[in-house]
């Protein structure tokens, strides 16, 4: 089980870790097989989108902050309510097929960490299982 | 890695493909193990859902169509944001259990391409590790 | 495959399931490897998020009754439409990383069955595979 670690920048925040992930699949040496990655975090999760243009990451973090608003009767004190709803519905895990030592993507397609509790220091842990 | 091509016809769009994957898997003679789907696109997606009754497919589309509005504040270019956000409400990969060479599904629950920037040409590519 | 029997109690409920987890994959012996869960429902799905301060999993809670309210103009005459809205939205199934045979999770992170439409007998699958 390797680990990548990402240093977030903002309070919330699509970080693309698509050549970090491609480069301990290398490392690893496993042709084919199937990539799991997981996020150990309760405020930040992990999401596949379009990575050429950037005005997406940006409308993407218009929707989630409409989609999850702050709430006066929330009770948990830590005041991040929000940024725990968000990562359950982004969700922590996601898998990619690896054929010849490559992430099998569609053509606009990147993996990002998704951060709603930033800036912080976060991980993704990351296997293959060859098939 | 096996491929399933869907020609959605809509715009939005929840298009079962249950039967589908239960041919590749069966073709692929692998009796029980891991069956892993995987969507290659930025604006459609992967889930389960109830087969039985078409009203709830009806129902999920109100429900996306309610919860990702279009705003006048988008910057992406090409008009189809609330497409790229509902994918990743959905997520792009999920896994089912095989065993005896049939998935394991609930009585209720089939497979189903979310179409959300339709009609198009979509993939789904398949594989599966037997346990 | 192992099966985990729930008896949810309300409505929509956050129901913490690691332990039930961990008792599995210990009873399998498999040292280091991903563990499959997956939850064969229409209307209640698998999450992670914090399990440490319970008011996380209220506001939780509160954030899925708000983002899927109910329509008059829903076909689906069960009335539960929103439970398999948020199923969707939530997801059915997700891995965890197994090393020394524990659950590899976060600090703060658990496993949760998330009811929407209970309190009902529920189940969830559980496979893992070596690495």
């Amino acid at each position: 089980m390797e680990q990548i670690e990402v240093q977030t920048q903002a309070r919330q925040e699509f970080r693309e870790i698509t050549d970090s992930v491609q480069n301990v699949v290398q490392a690893g040496g496993i042709a084919d097989g199937v990539c799991f990655l997981f996020c150990p975090h309760t405020t930040a999760g992990l999401t596949l989108n379009e990575n050429w243009d950037p005005t997406v990451r940006h409308d993407l973090g218009l929707v989630f902050t409409d989609l999850v608003p702050h709430r006066s009767d929330f009770r948990h004190a830590e005041g991040n309510s929000p940024a725990h709803a968000k990562a359950t519905l982004v969700g922590n895990s996601l898998f990619l097929f690896v054929r010849n030592g490559r992430l099998v993507l569609g053509s606009w397609q990147g993996v990002f960490l998704a951060e709603f509790d930033g800036p912080r220091r976060r991980r993704v842990f990351v296997e293959v299982i060859p098939t």
